[in-house]
C-alpha cells in the first residue's frame, strides 16, 4: 500500500469524528486514512469471512463521497450493499468491524436500524437507482435541496430495474447522482451487451480528456450552482456535438460525466463537485480496481468475492475441499447434459455459486449466463423450452423472488418444462434477511401444477435431479441448502416421493424434508433413547402431496411437522388444513421458521426455531407429557 | 380507408391459403387486404369488444411480416399480445374472429394450443425478447436456421426484461429479428427517457435517408446472403462513422434498421428482407399510426385501446357511466391527499385501468406514472417511504407478480409503509388466463407483517383505504375485483375487521370476503327460504385474522369457507389449518378457484367454481344432507 504513502501528517480513524471530519483533511491525509482503512479489512475479514475484493476497490471512492456530501442529509444508496464496509468504517462503526456478519453485530449490508448513514436495506442487486428516485422525489416534495447518491456496481447494472428507474429519472429535476463503481467484474465474469458498452466507454481517453478540458475551463470560474451548471451544459453540449458521440447514459436523460480513476482521489473530488453542480440527474462513471490494494485480491478479485476466513500472509482462502449441495448438483447436471443435448443450463451471474462452473467449462454452447436477469433467465428458459429443450435454471431460493411473475404467466399457464436448482433454500446465515431462502415454498405451491422436491443428502439431490428432469412436466423445482450434507438417516438410493420410517408400536408421528430431515431422525434416535417411541415420515416429493399420504398419517395420535421455510403458505399448513378437511380428531402442531430471520450462524437460527435434533426431541417430549394429562 | 385502394385484381382473405399466400400477391392486393381486415377489426370488436386501436395500427406491418418470414418455421413472438388479431386473421382464425375473447371462441392473446402460428403465450408486457433469445438459441443448438421475429410495441419497451433481454441478445449469433412497432402511444401516455429518446430517434429523416441510400445502393447487388449482409454492414459502419451518431440499440449490440414507415407496404417489405440478410440481432424501428383507418379511433387512440362494445357510425364506444370499484378508489384517494400531502399515487402504465385519473390531474406533482415498470413501481415507493411519504400504489394483481420481491427486499424487511391498491383481485373474465387475479392471496400472506384487506362494497373500499393508510403500518394490501359493487349485504358504515351475520339458531357457518361476500349473503337468504338457516362470517381484514375469530367459530359444527382466490396459501387454507391446530372437531370444507382459467365472463367463471349465491346455496344443502345422514 505504499504508492498511497506520500508526506503530510499522518491521523488515523480513531482521531476523527465521522463524517465529518474527513472533509476537513488534506489529499494526503486521505491517503493515510485509506492505507488504514485497507489494513482493517484485510485483517477483519481475514478472520470474519465478508466481501473482500468490492470493499477495497470502493476505499477512495467512499472517502471521495463523504467528503463532497453531507450523510445523514444528503442520502447515500448502496446498491447490493456488500461494498458498504468502508461507508460503515467512515460513519462511525469502525470499533465494530471486528463483529461484521455475526449474531449482534453489524451487519454486512446497509441497514438503517444499525445507523441513519445507511439509508436503505440492500442485498439484492439494482434497486438503488429505484430507491433514490423516491428519496429524491421526498426531497422535492418536502422542499429539500439535499442530494440523493446511489452508488451501483457494472455486475448490478443488467438487472432490469435499473433501466426502469433510469426510464423515470430523466424527468425529475432533482439532485439525484448515480456513481457506476464500474470495476469491470461482477461476481463472476459478466457477458453482455452492456459489459461490452462500458469496456468501450471505460477506454474512451478522449472523451475524459475532453471532460478535463471544460473541468479547466470551470475552475477560472466560481462555483455557484445553477448558472455554472448551465455554463458546464452549453460547453459540455458544444464539445459533444463536434467531437463526442451521445452515449447511452446521456440518451436516457443522463448528464454523464468520466470515466474517473476511481483511485485518484483529486480527480474524485473534482468529479463529485462537478456533478453537484447540475441540480439534474448525473451518471459518474467511475473506474476501480477490484481488491486494490490487496495483491492476492487484486490477482483474484473473484475468489476474494465472498470468501470465509483466509491467511493474511499468503493469502489462501480457507475453501472447504470437500462438495456441498451446490457442487453436487452442478457435477449431476454436467453429467446428465453429456448423455442427452437437449438439457441447458442457465445462471444469473452465479455460475460459482450455483456449482455450475463445471457446466460451463464443458459445455459452454449450451450454458447460459445472463447475468443479474432472473426475470430474464425464466423467460428466456420459457423460449428454449417451447423449442423442446430443457432449460435447468439454478438460482438462490432469495433471488428466484426476482421472477414470481415469469414462473407463472412464461412457463406455468404453458406448461412448459423449465427445471428449478433452488440453491440456498432456508436458512442461510451470516448473511441475514435479505438472503435467507424462506420463501419458495409458498411462492411456488401458489402456482397451479408445479413440482417440488426436497432432497435430504447429496444422494437424493442427484435422483431429484433425475426425476425432476425426466419423470416429471411443467414447473419443477428441487430446493436444496446452502453448505454440506449432514447425513443421519440411511442413505436411499431409490429415493421415494416419501417414506415412513417406523418403530412400529408410536402414535406419534414427526414429519420433515430436506436438512431437517436428518435432524428429526436424531430426534428420533434421541426420543427413543428416553422411552419415546415416535414414526418418522420423511417427504421427498413436497408437493403436490401424494393422495395417499393423508390416509396413512390420520391413524397418528399427535402428528407435528418441523419445516425450515417461513409458516405461512408452508406445506405444513397444506397438511394442517387437509387434515381438517379430512376429519382428522388427533393433535396436530407445526413448527416453522417465521419472520425476517437476522444474520447468525445456520445452526443458531435453526436452534432459535427448534429446527435441530434436540429442539424436535424437546417438543415431542413436551407434547408427550401433555398428551399424558389429557 | 380508400387511400389503400388503388389498383390490381381485388382478393379476399376467404380466397387465400392463408398465411403462405400472402407471399404471392402484388402490394396493390395487399392493399385491398388491408382494408378487408379493418372492416373485420372494426365490425369485430363493434360487437365482441376488445383492443381495437393497437391491431389498426398493425395491419400492413403483420401482413408484411408474414409476406417475408415462414411461420410456423420461422417463429413470431407477439409481446402483450393483444395486438394480435390480424396475426390471427392471417393464420386462418378470420372465420372465428366473431368468438374472440368468448367463453369457447378464440383468445385476446396469443395461445399456442390455439395454433401452431402462436408461437408463446403472452398477455403481460416486455417478454417478447427474452422468448425469442430462448428460441432463437435452441435454434442454433438444433441446427436449424430458421428466424425469430419479436413484436414489441414502445410502450412495452419500459419493462426491466426487456433490458435483460437486449443485454444477451448481442453475444447470440442467431437469425433474431426485433421489430419495434412505435406507435408512441402505450395504453397511456408514457413518460420517460425511452419515449424521449424514441420520439427523437423516430424524427430523425436524416438517419432515414441515409438508410435509404444504403438500400438503394444494394438493390444493384443481387441478395445472396452472407456476402451481402457483409456489404451492407461494411456500407452502414461507414455511414456511421461519417453523418450517423451510434444509437441506444447500437449501443446494446443490435443492427439497427429504420425509422420505416409502418403503413408503407413497399418499405416494410424491403426493410424485411434487408433485416434477414445479417443473420445477427437487427433492430427494426417502426412507425405506425395506432387506430390507422378508423378515424375515431385515430383521433382518441387511448379510448379504443381495450373496449367494449360501441356504435361503428357514431364511434361512441358503451362506456358505463357509472362507477367501478376503480373509480371509487381513485376518487377516495385523491380525497385523502388533498387533505395530506404526504400521499403520493404511483401506477404502472394503468392510470385510467386504476382509477388514477382524478389523482393525476389534480394532483400532477404527488402522481407517478412509471411506465410498464412494476419492479420499479415499488422500490421507488420504499424511497418514498423512507423520506415519511406515504405512497399509494395502483395495480393489477396479475402484474403486482413483477414485484414480488421487491415488496419482500425493500419494503417488508425495512417495514416501510406501503399501500397497494390491489385492482381486479379475483376473476377477470374475457382477458383470460395471463390476466385473472388469483395470486395476490398467496403472494402478498407469505411476507412476513403484511396487512390485506378485502372490501366487499364500495363504502368499505373508501374505509378500507383510510384504515390501510392511516391504522396500519408496513405493507398494506386493499384488493378488490374488476368491475361495478354489486350489493345484497346491508352496507357497513363502520367496516369492522369481521362481522357475523347470524340467524342465532345455526350451526352452519359459511366464511366469505370480498365480492363473493355478497354471493353467500343472498345464498344465506336463499337457503333461509327452504328453512335452512346458516350463519355468516364476513372478513374485510382478511390477513392477519383476529385472534379471536378461531375461537369463535369452533362452536360452529359445519364450516364452509368460499373464496375468490386461488386455494394454495389461500384464507381458507389457513383457517383450515389454524382450525386444525385448535382441535376442531367439526365439519371444515373450502371451495376456491383453482388453476388457470380460461375466458369467459366473470359470471360463468364463478358458476363454474360454485362461488355464485346458487352455487353456495347448492353447496350448503348437499352438506346439510349429508351431515344429516352421519
Amino acid at each position: 500500500m505504499n504508492e498511497y504513502i506520500k508526506n503530510g501528517n499522518r491521523v488515523t480513524i480513531s482521531e476523527l469524528n465521522l463524517p465529518d471530519d474527513l472533509k476537513k483533511l488534506s489529499v494526503q491525509q486521505c491517503w493515510y486514512l485509506c492505507g488504514e482503512i485497507r489494513n482493517m479489512l484485510i485483517n477483519t475479514v481475514s478472520k470474519t469471512g465478508g466481501h473482500l475484493s468490492s470493499n477495497l476497490g470502493v476505499v477512495e471512492l467512499t472517502l471521495s463521497i463523504h467528503r463532497n456530501f453531507n450523510s445523514p442529509e444528503d442520502k447515500i444508496v448502496w446498491d447490493v450493499g456488500h461494498q458498504a464496509y468502508v461507508h460503515k468504517i467512515l460513519t462511525g462503526r469502525a470499533d465494530m468491524l471486528s463483529t461484521l456478519r455475526q449474531e449482534g453485530g453489524i451487519s454486512g449490508f446497509p441497514k438503517p436500524e444499525e445507523s441513519p448513514h445507511d439509508t436503505f436495506i440492500s442485498g439484492h442487486s439494482s434497486t438503488s437507482l429505484s430507491v433514490a428516485c423516491g428519496i429524491a422525489e421526498a426531497m422535492r416534495i418536502q422542499g429539500k435541496d439535499n442530494y440523493t447518491v446511489a452508488v451501483i456496481g457494472d455486475g448490478a447494472m443488467t438487472g432490469g430495474m435499473v433501466y426502469e428507474a433510469m426510464n423515470n429519472c430523466c424527468y425529475m429535476k432533482s439532485n439525484m447522482i448515480v456513481i457506476l463503481n464500474d470495476n469491470n467484474m461482477s461476481i463472476s465474469k459478466s457477458v453482455g451487451a452492456l459489459e461490452k458498452y462500458l469496456t468501450s466507454l471505460r477506454n474512451t481517453e478522449k472523451y475524459l480528456d475532453a471532460k478535463r478540458r471544460v473541468e479547466k475551463n470551470l475552475t477560472q470560474i466560481p462555483v455557484v450552482g445553477n448558472k455554472v451548471a448551465k455554463g458546464v451544459k452549453q460547453a459540455k453540449d458544444a464539445i459533444k456535438s463536434t467531437i463526442l458521440e451521445r452515449n447511452l447514459f446521456e440518451d436516457m436523460g443522463f448528464v454523464y460525466l468520466g470515466p474517473v480513476d476511481g483511485h485518484n482521489l483529486r480527480d474524485l473530488d473534482r468529479t463529485m463537485r462537478m456533478a453537484k453542480s447540475f441540480h439534474i440527474p448525473v451518471f459518474v462513471h467511475v473506474k476501480t480496481v477490484k481488491g486494490k490494494g490487496y495483491l492476492p485480491a487484486e490477482k483474484n478479485p473473484g475468489e476474494y468475492h465472498g470468501i470465509s476466513k483466509f491467511d493474511i500472509r499468503t493469502g489462501n482462502p480457507e475453501i472447504s475441499a470437500g462438495d456441498s449441495y451446490s457442487t453436487v448438483f452442478g457435477k449431476e447436471l454436467l453429467n446428465l447434459a453429456k448423455k442427452d443435448d437437449r438439457i441447458c443450463a442457465i445462471t444469473a451471474a452465479m455460475k460459482y455459486g450455483t456449482g455450475l462452473q463445471y457446466f460451463g467449462k464443458e459445455l459452454p454452447e449450451r450454458f447460459y449466463d445472463v447475468g443479474i436477469a432472473e426475470q430474464h433467465a425464466v423467460t428466456f428458459a420459457g423460449g428454449l423450452a417451447s423449442m423442446g429443450q430443457i432449460p435447468v435454471f439454478a438460482v438462490y431460493s432469495t433471488f428466484l423472488q426476482r421472477a414470481y411473475d415469469q414462473l407463472i404467466h412464461d412457463i406455468a399457464i404453458g406448461r412448459l418444462h423449465l427445471v428449478l436448482g433452488i440453491d440456498r433454500a432456508g436458512i442461510v446465515g451470516e448473511d441475514g434477511e435479505t438472503h435467507q431462502g424462506m420463501f419458495d415454498v409458498p411462492m411456488l405451491t401458489s402456482i397451479p401444477n408445479t413440482v417440488i422436491y426436497s432432497p435430504s443428502c447429496y444422494e437424493e439431490l442427484r435422483q431429484c435431479l433425475k426425476k425432476a428432469i425426466y419423470k416429471e412436466k411443467g414447473l419443477v423445482a428441487v430446493r436444496y441448502p446452502r453448505g454440506a450434507e449432514d447425513v443421519a438417516f440411511h442413505k436411499c438410493s431409490v429415493c421415494p416421493d416419501y417414506d415412513f420410517i417406523c418403530t412400529g408400536k408410536s402414535d406419534t408421528l414427526i414429519i420433515s424434508y430436506g436438512r431437517i430431515l436428518n435432524e428429526a431422525y436424531k430426534a428420533q434416535s434421541l426420543l427413543s433413547a428416553d422411552g419415546i417411541d415416535c414414526d418418522l415420515l420423511k417427504l421427498t416429493k413436497i408437493f403436490p402431496l401424494d393422495d395417499k399420504i393423508i390416509g396413512k398419517i390420520t391413524k397418528y395420535k399427535t402428528i407435528a411437522f418441523f419445516e425450515e421455510s417461513t409458516g405461512n403458505g408452508s406445506i405444513s399448513e397444506k397438511i394442517g388444513s387437509l387434515l381438517m378437511e379430512s376429519h382428522y380428531k388427533g393433535n396436530y402442531s407445526r413448527i416453522s421458521a417465521d419472520g425476517f430471520i437476522k444474520q447468525s450462524s445456520v445452526k443458531s437460527a435453526l436452534e432459535k426455531f427448534g429446527l435441530t435434533c434436540n429442539g424436535i426431541a424437546d417438543y415431542i417430549r413436551r407434547k408427550s407429557v401433555e398428551n399424558g394429562k389429557t
